[in-house]
C-alpha cells in the first residue's frame, strides 16, 4: 500500500462526509485490502431504476515535481481550467455527481431514480481489490446499469459518447550482470553490460513498422468491420491537429491503421519506465549491475489479460543476449477490453441527455485506456457500464499540469440531472428492473 | 562544477596543510577554471633526476548510496580494509607517497631525488582544466618523467606494473518524442515511444557478436602481435577466477580476443547509464516525453579521441527510428590511449623496486581504464608516465564499498622509498638531466 496510505484514508473520510451533506445520503467507508471504498446509496424511489454511479477518488503519482507549475495538491484556478492531480481523473468528475444528487435532494427532497454510489481508491493501482469488494456486497450493488463518472470526451467542443476501452496487462522485469557496479574502464568489453541487454531485449519486442513482435500477441484479435472502420475515419480528427497537441513530431504505429484505430482498435506494448547506471549529472563510468523495465500492454477484444504477460516473458526469455540474467515481474494490473451493446438504454439516454446540453448528438468514441472495473462489474454483477464522465482526453491526465476545464462543471451539472430524470421517465415507459 | 566546488575546495586545502608538514616541503593551490591542483616541491638534491608525482584528490560520486555498508565519506576499518569513497582511487595510493616524503624528511632531512608533486581535483571529470595548467606551469613542472599514484596493480598477490591504458571518449544523448509525458492508454501505439527508440538505437551500437557497430570506429586500430598476445595469454588469469570475483554469470565481448585482451588491447563502447519515463515503485501508464543515455568509449592506440563522438552522432541520427528527433551532447572526456617505451628508466627502477619488495618480478600489464592526464604530460611537457600505485584493481572503485588493504600501505611506503633512493644511484650512473 507504500507510504501514503494516511493520505488515502484521509481522502475517503473526507468524500464520505461530502456525501453524508447530501440530503438524506448514507455513506460508508468500504475497507479493503488495500485503501478503503466509499459507498453511498439512496433507494427512495421505489419502481423506479437503480444506478450504480462509478468513480475513484485515487490519483496517479505526481512525479515528476519539477515539471509543476503549480503545486499538484493545491488546487489552483488559472484562467477557465483548474490545476491539480486528479481534478480531471477522476475527483472533478466524481464530484460533479456527488453535487447533482445534493441539488436534487435541496430542491425536490429526493432524486428522480434510486441511486448508488461506489467511488473506489485503487483504479490507478489496477482496482486490485474491487473484485473482492464488489462480489462480498453484490446483494447491496445490485443495480440495472453502471453509469461511470470515471471515462472521459474526447474534445471539450463536441460531447461524444464512450463506447469502448482497451484492456489492460503489465509486466516488470530486471536484467541482471555482474554482483555490482563495475568500472566500465577495467571491465567494458569484457562482460555483458545489462543496459545494452536490455536495450536489445526491449528493442525486440516490437517489429520496424510498429507491429508487436511478441509469439502469440495478436492471437483472437479480429479486424473490425468495414462499416465500423468507415464510421471512426469520418470523426472529426486529424493527425495534424493531434501532432499539434501533443507535440510529437510525427505520428508512428502499426502499419495498416489510422491513429485512431491505433489508440481503439489495436492492442499495444508500451514501455513505461526504463533505468539502468549513472543517470545524474555528469559522466561516472560504471557498468551497472542492473538495469530495469516497466511495460505495460493496451487489449483488444480477444486478448485474454492473464496470458499477456507469459507470452511477454517467453519472448524476453528467448531473446535475452549473453552473459546476463532475466527476472520477469508480472504487473497486478489486468483487464479485458470492453464494448457497451448497441441500443442499450443508458447508452441511448447518454446519447440524448448529451444532445439536449450540447445542441447535437454526441459522437460515439473509442477509449485508449482502460478502466478495469468494467470487467469486475460485468462478471460479478452482470452490469454493463455507461462512460458519463465531463473530463477531456486532453487535460493531461497522468502527467504534470494536470487540469479540469471549469465550464464543464456547469455542462455536467445539466447533464447529470437530466440523465436521472430522462431514466425515471423510460424506466417507467420500459419496466427496468433492478439487475 | 556542482554543487560540490566548497566540499572540493576545503579537500585541496587539507591536502596543502598536509603536505606542509612534510620537513620544508612548499604547498600551493594552484587555481582553476574548475577545481583547484595542489602542488608541492623539493628541489634540494642538486645533480639528481627530477620527478613529477602525479595524484588526485576528487573522487567519483558515492551513488547509490543505499548500496553503501559503511559511510562513504568516513573511512571505516574492517579487518585489513579500510571502507570509504576514494580511499583506492586515489586518495590512498596519494597519501602514501606524502607520507614517505614525510619520512624522508624526518629521517635524513632531504629525499634523495628532486620531487614535484601535482594532485589535481578533477581526474574524474576527465582532467578537463589541467591542461591550460599544466601549460601554463610548464617551467615550474619540468621534470624527468612522472610517476603517477594513481593507476592500481591487478592482483594483491602478484606485483604488477602497468605499461598501457586505454584512452576515452565520453558521449550523451537524448531521444525527445510528444513535448509532454502523455498517457500510455491513450496514445499508446499512435506515437512513437523515445523509450522503444532509445532502445533501438542502443542496440544498435554492437553487432550480436560484441563488436561495435559503428562506422569508421576501429578505424586505425592494429592487432597487436603474436608474441605480445602469447605474452597476455600467459598471465595467471583464468575466466573462472574473473567471474567469480565479478559475480557475472559469463564472459562476453568481441568475438575472437580473450578476456585480457578485451579489457586491455580492444576498443570498447559501454552504456553508463539510459533512463526514461516512471522508475519509482508500482505502475505508472506514461508515455514520457523523453528518454536519454550516457556513454564511453575505450579507446587503443590509433584512435583519435575527438574524432569517435562524431562517428557515433552519425551513427545515432542514421538510426534514428521515426516519430523522434536526436540530441547528442560530446563529453568533455577525451584521451588517447598511452603506452611507455621499452627500456624507459623509470619503468626499469618501478620492475627492481617492486621485485625487491614482493620478492617476485612484477607481471607488465595493460591497463583497460584511461588517464587523461598521460596525454598532457606527454604532448605538454614532453614526458612519459610510470604508474606506481598500491590500489588493487577489484578494489570497488567507482561503486559502492570502494576498500583499500591496509597491507599495501605499508608495501606501498617501503617501494617508494626505495624506488626515489635507487632512482639517485641510476640518475647518477646515467646522468639524467632534468626535461
Amino acid at each position: 500500500m507504500g507510504t501514503h496510505a494516511p493520505d488515502m484514508q484521509r481522502a475517503a473520510e473526507w468524500l464520505a462526509a461530502r456525501l453524508r451533506l447530501c440530503g438524506p445520503l448514507v455513506a460508508e467507508l468500504w475497507p479493503t485490502q488495500g485503501h478503503p471504498a466509499v459507498y453511498a446509496e439512496w433507494l427512495g424511489a421505489p419502481g423506479a431504476p437503480t444506478i450504480l454511479v462509478y468513480g475513484h477518488y485515487d490519483v496517479q503519482p505526481p512525479e515528476p515535481l519539477d515539471r509543476w507549475k503549480t503545486l499538484p495538491f493545491a488546487p489552483t484556478v488559472i484562467g477557465e481550467r483548474v490545476y491539480g492531480r486528479g481534478v480531471s481523473d477522476d475527483k472533478g468528475p466524481l464530484l460533479i455527481a456527488v453535487q447533482v444528487a445534493d441539488a436534487y435532494f435541496a430542491a425536490t427532497g429526493g432524486l428522480p431514480v434510486n441511486v448508488k454510489f461506489l467511488f473506489e481508491g485503487e483504479e490507478e493501482l489496477g482496482s486490485v481489490h474491487l473484485p473482492a469488494l464488489v462480489a462480498a456486497q453484490a446483494g447491496r450493488l445490485a443495480a440495472d446499469f453502471v453509469l461511470s463518472a470515471d471515462g472521459g470526451m474526447w474534445s471539450a467542443e463536441i460531447p461524444s459518447l464512450t463506447v469502448s476501452a482497451r484492456g489492460l496487462a503489465a509486466l516488470e522485469f530486471t536484467v541482471r550482470g555482474p554482483a555490482k557496479d563495475l568500472h566500465s574502464g577495467r571491465h567494458g568489453g569484457s562482460l555483458q553490460n545489462p543496459l545494452h541487454a536490455i536495450a536489445e531485449l526491449v528493442a525486440s519486442l516490437h517489429t520496424p513498422d510498429g507491429r508487436v513482435a511478441v509469439d502469440g500477441f495478436y492471437d483472437g484479435v479480429t479486424e473490425r468491420g468495414s462499416a465500423e472502420r468507415q464510421a471512426t475515419a469520418r470523426l472529426p480528427f486529424s493527425d495534424a491537429g493531434y501532432l499539434a497537441q501533443t507535440g510529437a513530431p510525427e505520428v508512428f504505429g502499426e502499419a495498416g491503421y489510422s491513429t485512431l484505430e491505433r489508440q481503439w482498435d489495436r492492442p499495444t506494448l508500451e514501455l513505461n519506465g526504463l533505468w539502468g547506471g549513472y543517470t545524474a549529472e555528469g559522466s561516472k563510468t560504471v557498468l551497472p549491475a542492473e538495469a530495469h523495465a516497466k511495460l505495460t500492454c493496451r487489449l483488444v477484444a480477444g486478448q485474454e489479460p492473464g496470458r499477456i504477460p507469459g507470452l511477454i516473458e517467453a519472448h524476453l526469455s528467448r531473446h535475452l543476449p549473453p552473459g546476463v540474467t532475466l527476472d520477469v515481474r508480472p504487473g497486478e494490473h489486468g483487464a479485458r477490453a470492453y464494448r457497451i451493446p448497441e441500443g442499450h438504454v443508458g447508452r441511448r439516454v447518454a446519447g440524448e441527455v448529451l444532445e439536449q446540453v450540447y445542441g447535437v448528438a454526441p459522437l460515439e468514441v473509442g477509449m485508449g485506456g482502460s478502466i478495469p472495473v468494467l470487467e469486475t462489474f460485468q462478471q460479478l454483477l452482470g452490469l454493463d457500464t455507461v462512460f458519463f464522465s465531463f473530463a477531456v482526453g486532453d487535460e493531461d491526465i497522468h502527467a504534470p499540469n494536470e487540469f479540469f476545464r471549469l465550464p464543464r462543471i456547469a455542462q455536467g451539472h445539466q447533464a447529470w440531472a437530466r440523465y436521472w430524470a430522462r431514466l425515471a421517465e423510460v424506466g417507467r415507459a420500459t419496466a427496468l428492473q433492478h439487475g
